[in-house]
């Protein structure tokens, strides 16, 4: 079932950090307010100005991202698990 | 009886969850403050700049969406239970 | 004795909801925080924009619409008592 | 002795409410918050824009006016007590 | 010492309120938050607008103005206890 | 080691009000919540409007200041004790 | 691993400061709200204006800056612990 977010909104998987410490590989630390790591599942069609021009998002379906521990909404889709959030609350993409 | 909302609200039904869990089914989840499905059945004009234009809403009369929990005002319409939210508080469009 | 509300506010004389079930008829349920139906009496010129442009309102002399139970301020004119509220107070039309 | 209120201010002096009943007369209820009636003594040149822009009020000397009660501020000139306020804070004219 | 104000601010000596009753005269008042006059003796160059055009300030040096009881910040210039305030803070101008 | 500040703030060097009454000295008051002096040591590019477009600040590297008492954040370069602040924290200039 | 900090967010490595007191060195002064040393690290795309223009940050990669000691939200890339905040955080660049 497909879902597509309103405006500047960004549907996220929580992607779990993995523990093994390879080159390039983010070490798990929930005990502080640490961001977390998703990817971007679907994303809205843009933030709209004041005058109603679209401007399209920066993060793309795919991107691996970093957000606040705290940001979006949960929702289950088709069972799963996920977070509606603002493209606000994404501190930046994991290349 | 129509009732037509103002600017940039939309006139919504609330949609009971369904708990079968066939593909493309949400499972429903009321403990935690999980967003809310729904359909439209009214929109307004659309939002209003600063200078007076006005912007249709992305939301269409029939989307199905999904909202914040606590979204919106609830009205009695010919005896119905309805919600007049604005578009701002749908998190997106449910395909 | 006229009353000519300034800029986006707009006087509305409160509807007392009929309790006939009859199509079209909404049923009064003064427990909850029910949105309240009232007729508009008069309109201001319209919003001013920060350039000083004005926009005329959506509604109209005449229109029955539905409101923010606590919306408005409470005014005497010629002995009935009346509501002055802004436009964006009122959540529609009942066509 | 003449006094320019700035900008969007106004200087108003209360009028007592008629407590007659004919016709056109506002029956006084200083229990509730009712809005209070004053005349506009004095007007500023009008509200600035962003850019610098001046729009004229919309209310002229002379006109008579409802404002909310606690609204402007109290000063005495030439020995009478009259109000300052913003136009902002006046709910319309009474024809 | 010149003292050049910073923008919208403006520099202003207190007027003690004369108390005769003549006409044109304020009677003091200091019990209720009444307005205090003063003369203007410095403005900035005006207000910024957003893309930086500068608008000069409506009140000159020499006008004797109405401001609200708690405007502005004391300073002390060659021994004289004077204000500076923000043109927003001054209500009028007495001619 | 040369410090550039960011945008709209500016770095200044405390300056201790002299005691002397002689003409054009400001005597010191640090009972009450007196506007501090201070000298002007770097200034930022600018104020960016919501454009982009930078507008230079109206102080000048060397300028004598008056600003609030509690202004800005206490730096330490070289060994002295600055304060960075942004120009909308300047009261004026002291020519 | 690379990581793309958005819009108007900038990823800092702290910079312990050196105690040496010879020309151009910081004295650390961890008691009071110091402002912090860092070393720019990446830098997001730029402001994003109200009409969607994306204004370039004024910080560049390899920057020495100073920024307010609760700036900035911490994360570990690569088993390093380091900073994203926004440009607006950072005070100014030591040259």
């Amino acid at each position: 079932m497909a879902f597509r977010p309103l405006h500047d909104r960004v549907l996220v998987r929580r992607v779990e950090e993995d523990t093994k410490t390879a080159g390039g590989i983010i070490i798990p630390d929930t005990a502080k307010e640490k961001p977390q790591q998703g990817e971007v599942v679907a994303v809205g069609t843009g933030t709209r100005g004041e005058n109603g021009d679209v401007t399209p998002l920066d993060v793309r379906e795919g991107d691996r991202i970093l957000f606040g521990k705290w940001s979006g909404t949960e929702v289950k889709l088709d069972g799963e698990d996920l977070l509606i959030m603002k493209e606000s609350d994404i501190l930046g993409i994991v290349a």
